[in-house]
């Protein structure tokens, strides 16, 4: 494990974090993303960050900012990846991009987090080709924190979209390491994890549904997790798990619709409150309660899709970002790497690895049973 | 197809339409049923009600409410279908209950549709086996209405919980039947249809969605939509089409995840509300306004998942519901039967199936498309 070049990057004797950032790619330019930078340097005195991009546009918003002197080491790459760009000819074309420049920061140990606004799919494909992952891991996965009812009114769930399938021991992988970024991220030791299905009832969903299920109830206390069964999409706010599990496909399809969802509510809302002049002199009395609302349902405060299963942490910020989406995202990658997120999720697959030597869990040719057998002995 | 026994059913001079009422089963009892009953004959001269139930119970009930007088006859059903029943057992066993009464009204004629609050999964299984498919329908679907941005303020998704599969030529057939629901209930003559997906771009997602997507664009014209290709979750609520075409799985998840995000959403308002004396002046004033933001978001004005591809219209009632969300699936029952649907549904699919007798559409062997042949000829 100690090849993993993923451990917080430190310098002189106060330990420093180092998050790589991509200037470049975001739907409102780079502007924003040095708007993001400020805030988010202003609140943690021991960050550090490399930035990538095109250095002419750069240099000039950075030297606008007095507050980023000295903490803000500027990288030119000169090539940019677009929306519209595949991820196949990012990889094979890509080098000269701020992309593949903020990841292979982490890759070489520069830094101990990348954080982009960029292409999704190119951003995956960089990171997987670029960083590698984990032992053991069959699909890497994308994880996004969902507001919920818990104390800590986030909840995990993944995959969002890395990959449409998963089978089983995917969504065994999916659960341990969605374990370790609520262990790391919302300081939740043993989190409760729910495997995504349309009822809780044993007899319901996919048959591989309940193979998943019989699988993660065999390898919770070795994963870290407490086993909660089935869960239906109104728990995915709920209070009743902490992790939610599912393939990328149905996750995808859950976040946008919860996000397209909270957008409705939100303009029914305004125009109630627009609607007439008492409702516009209620709405000015309750301003600062309305504030506080917005605030809590603001989902730039959840920006960031986590990558889990490389060996390193990249969080994905949203395409529009604004400065606060992209804070929050700097934010995420800052907690997780201090935290050792990498290191947690190594630690959690090896110990079901250790297992599976004993008495095979997987199935014999079962890639993912043999990547994590292979994954304990490096 | 005049032996479809399913065209509303009338009696004297003026047209009368008679729903079937299961009275058992909901979560709430018998008498919320019956007061259901009271808001929807109220609103509709022309209705009339078959109610199946425990007479001892519902006499009493029925003879408090002189508005019924009348307009209801009971039918006594001793047995009741609980949520924990399984389907296989209420189809083996369930013939003296009052919801296998409630779909034989239709089956008979006695009914133009039947409307039921009562476990889903055995409601689906005594609908299959006693009211039968439609000529050619593969799987049979369950919509649902989702609060929408189009005029209507309505969109139309399926399928959301009938079946956890669906293969192309099922897509196929839940466009058809979403388009004639949209057509009939929401009176969009050529409804826009998009396919669930994770990515607009035609080269996302599953194999098995971009065969369907060629194949819904190629039966558009045929089958009275009009195909707008894929869409994600954050269409759902939108205003891009009016018609979502997914499996029942994702279409499960999908609405299950949306209404425990309204929920959520509400909650933290409430919250906010209450938070302070000057909040709570603002909410006083913003009352009005509060109401008919509340009512414009209120799941219980689209109540009623829509089982589509039987031969008759039955309306599955949330199985919490109170008298509010009975009456607008019994208001729901009532339009789908005057409007026609399943004579519009059955329309719809014979033009598919015509065009399919001169080039075969489906594959050899496809069930789905030998059946849509087979339906043709009846």
């Amino acid at each position: 494990m100690q090849s993993l070049n993923t451990s917080p990057v430190t310098s002189g004797a106060a330990a420093r974090i180092t998050i790589s950032v991509d200037a470049m790619g975001g739907d409102k330019g780079p502007a924003v993303v040095v708007a993001g930078l400020v805030d988010s340097i202003r609140q943690r005195p021991d960050l550090d960050i490399l930035l990538h991009g095109d250095q002419a546009l750069l240099q000039p918003l950075l030297e606008r900012e007095p507050g980023l002197k000295g903490r803000v080491t500027l990288r030119h790459a000169p090539g940019v990846v677009t929306m519209e760009d595949k991820p196949a000819q990012v990889m094979r074309h890509g080098q000269d991009t701020s992309m593949w420049a903020t990841i292979d920061s982490v890759r070489d140990g520069a830094a101990a987090a990348a954080v982009s606004c960029g292409n999704t799919g190119a951003l995956m494909a960089v990171s997987m080709i670029r960083l590698r992952k984990l032992p053991g891991i069959n699909r890497p996965a994308i994880a996004c924190l969902w507001p919920s009812r818990n104390p800590g009114e986030f909840n995990v769930m993944l995959d969002v979209g890395a990959d449409v399938k998963a089978d089983p021991s995917d969504l065994l992988q999916y659960a341990v390491m969605g374990s370790a970024y609520a262990a790391n991220g919302l300081s939740i030791a043993r989190p409760r994890v729910g495997l995504l299905n349309v009822g809780t009832e044993e007899h319901k969903g996919r048959a591989e549904l309940k193979e998943a299920n019989e699988l993660l109830a065999r390898e919770a206390d070795r994963g870290g997790f407490q086993h909660m069964g089935f869960v239906e999409g109104s728990d995915i706010p709920g209070a009743s798990v902490d992790v939610i599990v599912t393939d990328g496909f149905t996750g995808n399809v859950a976040l946008k619709t919860g996000e397209g969802t909270a957008r409705l509510v939100a303009e029914r809302l305004k125009e109630s409150f627009t609607s007439g002049l008492l409702a516009k002199i209620g709405a000015l009395l309750a301003l600062p309660a309305l504030k506080r609302f917005q605030k809590r349902i603001d989902p730039r405060r959840a920006n960031g899709g986590v990558f889990l299963g490389l060996r390193g942490t990249v969080v994905k910020s949203h395409g529009g970002s604004d400065a606060t989406g992209i804070a929050a995202a700097i934010g995420l990658a800052y907690q997780l790497a201090l935290s050792g997120l990498t290191e947690g999720i190594a630690a959690r697959l090896a110990s079901i690895a250790a297992a599976g030597q004993d008495a095979p869990l997987m199935a014999p040719g079962d890639s993912a049973g043999a990547g994590i057998k292979g994954g304990s002995t490096e």
